[in-house]
């Protein structure tokens, strides 16, 4: 299976500016955080991206995106219908083809030679197929997560087969219908925000919204149909992830690339520093 | 001495997106680091605010500057001519009025119940002359600030006389002009960010620019000229400065609000739990 386009929504009315704010990266350069979300897609070796985007914000996007301005196809979601819809606005884009998904929200963090998106479509291109990378995640944060119920491969111990995808599902029902053998107890697979999926979620989306008037669409229900219709695989993948859209999550997305990368105690450092000198001026 | 205006020069080319990073606010409230700065200004009792910006970005601080977008003067600076030449761009809107002027590429934290702002502000208007709050400042920093020469005043440990100002002296020109008796041994009183300055500086900024034809202008030296033509104070303000505009000074700068701030508990909690689970998942 070839996977040659990325899509990306970030078309979130209060996150909009999100992605243009700035981090210094692991390599200790200033990017945007779209630049470092297109950065984790580029690594997959994929460099056709469409971004889904409030209308209004094809200037910015452009500005924050440097030096891949000139390849992006921007897509504006001129209708405020949900996370489905968004992705689904990129579907002429997608054509017929196997793509990869990443959110706008979400940095990574890999914690082998790989990126996370490198290691969610790796798998999708050797066993051609959708793919969802996932996490184990303690039960108190179902709230926040789609969920995959799957049944874990005989041949690697962070591959699985889903068979259902529910939508931030209560402690009762995770428990009856997304228990995974094998994973600690109290917890379950929760999505990561990385994709490869097939354009057959692209045509359930796009029936979903002809059929559905003008109300809202959720991707969850389109992957729990995937996991019925194609083998829909799932991959734990070796990495973290830091949600910037959440209070505080800008500062930890940013210690966490500072903690993890070249500058290291250079910012370990200036963070004693810090503290000392506010200590220092309390005489 | 009434003060009523303010002035904040923004038109940095290099860091005009530097105003809308968002912060976590000291109080859990999400603002941008204009509105930090806006309300350092306001604190102060001033209402009339003028920003000095690079030509083009008015809607962009329009929405950054949040509740106080109606109340603003936007100034566009046309030319690149340097942080006095930006300054004197508001020269219009001082009138012959004293004015505060604050910058747009640092972020403050008063250690007392006085915002740094109202500190200078208070002793501008209580002796009715120019002000400059200064930060006693290792040798070693000199490269980075205006340093001035002052006379520390026999009233108050924290308020001095200000005789010169030298724009990022060598340590030589320093030890030579700049010694402050009473000082730690290798520090210099070096600008803080925050001035009330009357409008003599404004009329030498402007005659600077007539005459300097295309060139760059600095503060300093009007600052400098200031200091022999008027009383000029310079205040040692109970606070700490952030550098927004160097690198990590965005991290720098949300890590002290966090850390001084309503969620101080909550931050460190999460900064352990996320350095914690990055060890879990390095099984």
């Amino acid at each position: 299976m070839d996977i040659r386009k990325a899509v990306i929504t970030a078309a979130s009315r209060q996150q909009r500016a999100l992605p243009l704010q700035t981090f210094v990266d692991r390599d200790g350069q200033d990017r945007s955080a779209l630049q470092i979300i297109l950065n984790e897609v580029a690594s997959a070796g994929i460099d056709e991206i469409c971004i889904v985007i409030c209308p209004g914000d094809q200037d910015a996007y452009r500005d924050g995106a440097g030096a891949y301005a000139a390849n992006l196809h921007l897509v504006e979601q001129t209708e405020e219908r949900g996370y489905g819809h968004a992705l689904q606005c990129a579907s002429e884009f997608v054509g017929n083809e196997a793509f990869l998904h990443v959110v706008n929200d979400h940095l990574y963090l890999s914690e082998n030679q790989q990126t996370c998106a490198k290691q969610v479509v790796g798998l999708a291109k050797r066993e051609a197929c959708a793919v969802s990378a996932v996490q184990p995640t303690r039960e108190s944060m179902l709230p926040y997560y789609g969920t995959v119920g799957a049944r874990r491969l005989a041949r690697a111990d962070n591959e699985y087969e889903i068979e259902r995808v529910i939508e931030k599902p209560t402690p009762t029902e995770a428990e009856q219908k997304l228990i995974v053998p094998g994973l600690r107890a109290g917890h379950y697979l929760c999505l990561f925000g990385i994709h490869v999926l097939t354009s057959t979620v692209m045509t359930m989306l796009t029936e979903t919204a002809s059929d559905a008037g003008n109300q809202s669409i959720a991707l969850s229900p389109a992957l729990d149909d995937l996991a019925k219709r194609e083998r829909y695989l799932a991959i734990e993948v070796e990495g973290s992830r830091y949600n910037i859209g959440v209070k505080y999550g800008l500062l930890m997305a940013q210690l966490a690339l500072a903690l993890h990368g070249d500058d290291r105690e250079e910012v370990l450092a200036q963070m004693v520093e810090m503290m000392a000198a506010r200590e220092l001026t309390q005489r």
